[in-house]
């Protein structure tokens, strides 16, 4: 089944203790376009600006990603600049010009509307509602969001956080949204007033699904739901040799969790899982390289050979 | 089997954001032995003070752990006072007492000699090559550290490290010792100058197990050893509810590991991975209450249907 992903198209300028980048290509919905396109079809919509080139198009196109829907405009990309310098495990911002970004207003392509799958990427509650709303038919919908909106758009949030069946969101963000420093509190609070299901992502140790009477995992072999909610579900992370750039971990995660689940035939509890460990699989490859260039080179192959270890990681006989 | 374990039977006065206890039974070995307890005999070595009750020894005869070789002298126990208040995951000292544990010399009962385990929890590296001497039979030594060991002692500490099978750390001591943030480039410089297995702890992200060529469980199936090292093992640990004092965690988890070992007829790859698992789960009991008070009342079915959660946690179909 098709997936639809709105969010970021963008260049990135990072600085991490193995080195510097300059304006690569990134963007949330670039990063999660390409991780998703090793298991499914993804649709992009976003926005870039003049800057942005036929070359840069074909990182996507090359890996089947159809990017009808990428809106070219007047003016320049967006345009983040971070450092890794001072803690590889958080972004400092040391800028964020928006440009073409500023006035967007996502346009969804006729040929796009049977998409099944949804995913918000991290960007402003509203257009995640406006997206949301001219997509009323999608079966399963995901969404990230950071600090930034949790703590200065809330009202807004709380209106897409509600209609979602997966929010994708890290430690600190779980814990900022909730306002509860312990995490099973926080994910039950989350769980309470929003999505079905919290996805929180721990970096370096994996990452927790916690599911609420509304996930459709609470549903007991025999079909009896009420009450019923499903244990938590920790995929784990591979310990790496070397963090070259955490840029796009989350996305990527995103990307080989949803990827995965749009191409089984049906979301199952054990698809579900399984879709979490490919989730950690392709997070693991994006901090490998600088930007995108690790996402961009992946097999089919490398991809199970990694989800094998990592379910060996942790598997009892 | 049994194991013996040598390490400090003390008092600890500590505050938590859920309370304040005073002058509360603690200490690494008194930890270590009711966590083990629970899977085989235990023996320790320590010493204690004059106010160390017979009511403080009964916590730990009750659930079967021979007392003879805790000595009693004339002073006051050890006395750690410490802090939760600023975070959850790090205990800040505010005061250490000595007092009785200051002049300490190990003395192995005649009775102790024959125990085929020996874990040397958190003392003077010093103490710990003094014991280890004292049990030239034992078939398999764990051992744990702290920051000031690995800062002040290292000397002293190294010679230690190199005659263990298995060290227990976490995090910040791993990467303190090593020299080096990446974990497993940390873990690869701990396990070539050190001991022949390393098992990093993550607090609630559970525990990884590192091995080298000298590992025993780095043999091939065929018997084959050369050259060949195990992958990393990594056991989860559980999302809890409240942590209500951390105090302990580590050597509740040390318990767990080495109890269950040391019960088992052969330690075996899989004997060792479930090893790891309990581990967790006793460390994940040991924070529900505080001090040694959840240590000291569990079941085996309570163990044994937690072992099955964290089983479950991260198991694929």
């Amino acid at each position: 089944m098709s997936i639809l992903v709105v969010g970021s198209v963008a260049f990135d300028s990072i600085e991490t203790p193995h080195g510097r980048v300059e304006q690569v290509l990134g963007g949330a919905a670039t990063y999660f376009s390409l991780s998703a396109s090793y298991f499914t079809d993804v649709r992009v919509i976003g926005v870039v600006g003049e800057d942005f080139s036929a070359e840069n198009e074909a990182v996507l196109t090359r890996r089947g990603v159809d990017t009808r829907g990428i809106e070219h405009v007047a003016g320049k990309s967006f345009h983040w600049t971070g450092s890794y310098l001072k803690n590889l495990n958080e972004a400092q911002t040391l800028k964020t010009e928006l440009n073409v970004f500023e006035t967007f207003s996502p346009k969804i392509p006729a040929a796009y509307e049977d998409s099944e799958f949804l995913f918000l990427a991290n960007i402003d509650p509203v257009l995640q509602a406006n997206v949301r709303q001219q997509m009323p038919k999608a079966k399963m919908v995901g969404g990230d969001t950071m600090n930034y909106w949790i703590h200065d758009h809330r009202a807004n949030l709380e209106k897409v956080l509600v209609g979602l069946d997966a929010l994708l969101i890290n430690d600190g963000e779980a814990k900022m949204l909730a306002g509860e420093d312990n995490l099973l509190r926080a994910a039950k609070k989350i769980l309470a007033t929003g999505p079905k299901t919290l996805i929180i992502k721990h970096g370096e140790y994996g990452a927790t699904a916690f599911f609420s009477e509304r996930s459709f995992l609470s549903e007991k072999p025999g079909g009896e739901k009420a009450g019923f909610v499903a244990a938590p579900f920790r995929a784990p992370a591979l310990p790496l040799d070397a963090v070259v750039d955490p840029t796009g971990a989350g996305d990527s995660f995103a990307g080989g969790f949803f990827g995965y689940l749009a191409s089984q035939p049906e979301v199952t509890p054990a698809a579900f899982k399984r879709a979490m460990f490919y989730g950690g699989v392709m997070g693991s490859f994006a901090v490998e390289k600088f930007g995108t260039e690790r996402m961009q080179e992946l097999s089919r192959e490398e991809i199970d050979a990694r989800f094998e270890r990592f379910r060996e990681l942790s598997h009892l006989e």
